[in-house]
């Protein structure tokens, strides 16, 4: 999505130095730095120290960081090193070893010569899968948010509550529970978004309302308690967030503080996306 | 209540040195700091930049100021000029004012020789009633955890949650949520308190955890949103809250984030007092 004027994701290849690029999340709000990606122990040192994080941006960062490897040594050897190296980082990520796995079935029955350029192709592929997943996510979102905005007086605007950081940069890009607001500033819904401060760790402070910030899109950031009150006063029309597990009965896990909302959602009736 | 071994009000009367002393409640929990409130300008000063906060400790504050006035200058126009001046600290305190019109009502009537010593008798009175009122709170309290550690196994500890700073630090002593807490303590009953951290200004984590540390009671400090994951897996026994204003009918205001705390106790059958 746009920082400033500029189109961004948060990982891509660089066409001109030829390296792998990402916005090192680290400093973020404070300072928008890049960085590139080159050896083994970047993609490393980039996963496990959270420069990238997010489940679908991790998955994608793991993929080029195997091109990476493939490029300097496409051996056998190499191959199942880097799984492992790679692996190590982030023991618990479900897509890292979704990414590394699909990245070795891939490679493994290749004769080495084609492995590096294959295995750049379909880094490509995952971190543009990645997008879009993400997209229709927002095209089946904006629907939603489409009939509550017909319901809306003329010039009274749709407010979206979110918690955490599902925001694109979690993903490759558009977000998960984001991806939908994206899509309707695009189809000129005025819309506002109250992004939770997601305490311990302050994702919905650091990253979510930065990336609004970025995007233009106007929003609040609220402390983590004050969703409640402001779905008792009517000042919530939807919530949207994202999920770290689902099961296949729609059981949700996800990050602390999205079971509260729920509640506050369900007594309030205001409809509660996940 | 203790701190370490010796057992502190919020605000007192020195003997040995004649002088008004509060805790400079700014510094906690880094620093214990006592001070001395000597002119009109301390007092003022202690209410208005929050170095004593919470409405009973306000109301004493201020009843204790005018007796430090009247005993400067006893006449008709220093006790209205003390009105005025105390009042405009915190116009919205309705502690404050009704403290400020008890010592009015009091003093206006008596000549100007007997003020000041009513005036002091009155502000003892005034935090000695508040001191009984919560460990009145604390009495009724203990009886409700009495009853749910009569179910518990041996060496069960009754787990009880906490949100903001209804402790004695907004009292004189004893604290009103509070209050039952150490009852229970006092009654050799075993609990442990899960204080909110209450963003966004952090009484939880600055004064009550304080609080709890000081005197000793098993505690841990948690973010807000993690109450409703420990009721959801029954880790609370109950909550207890403090109340700003509480209607004829029983609808309370209170802090924000209280709301959501109600709707999880509701959801998970945990009783919730205020």
């Amino acid at each position: 999505m746009k920082v400033g004027d500029k189109h961004y994701r948060s990982i891509w290849f660089d066409q001109p130095s030829g390296q792998v690029q990402i916005i090192d999340q680290r400093w973020l709000p404070h300072e928008f730095r890049v960085v590139d990606l080159t050896t083994r122990d970047d993609f490393a040192t980039a996963i496990r120290d959270m420069w990238v994080r997010g489940a679908p941006l991790i998955g994608a960062t793991a993929a080029y960081g195997v091109a990476a490897e493939m490029a300097r040594d496409p051996s056998d050897d190499s191959l199942s090193d880097i799984w492992d190296f790679l692996h190590e980082t982030r023991p618990t990520a479900i897509n890292l070893r979704w990414a590394l796995d699909e990245m070795n079935a891939l490679l493994k029955p290749l004769p080495e010569g084609e492995r590096a350029a294959a295995a750049m192709k379909r880094a490509h592929e995952i971190a543009d899968e990645d997008v879009e997943c993400n997209r229709m996510i927002g095209v089946h979102g904006l629907e939603i948010i489409r009939k509550i905005a017909a319901k809306k007086k003329p010039g009274e605007v749709v407010n979206i509550l979110t918690h955490c950081n599902a925001g694109w940069l979690a993903t490759v890009d558009w977000g998960t529970a984001t991806s939908p607001m994206y899509h309707a500033v695009q189809d000129g819904i005025p819309i506002h978004v109250w992004v939770d401060e997601t305490r311990p760790r302050n994702q919905g402070a650091l990253l979510t309302a930065w990336e609004m910030n970025s995007h233009g899109i106007p929003h609040h950031l609220i402390v983590d308690n004050a969703g409640g009150h402001l779905m008792q006063h009517g000042q919530v029309d939807l919530c949207i967030v994202g999920t770290d597990r689902t099961t296949a009965h729609g059981d949700v896990c996800n990050k602390i503080g999205t079971y509260l909302k729920a509640l506050a959602a369900h007594d309030n009736g205001v409809p509660f996306y996940v």
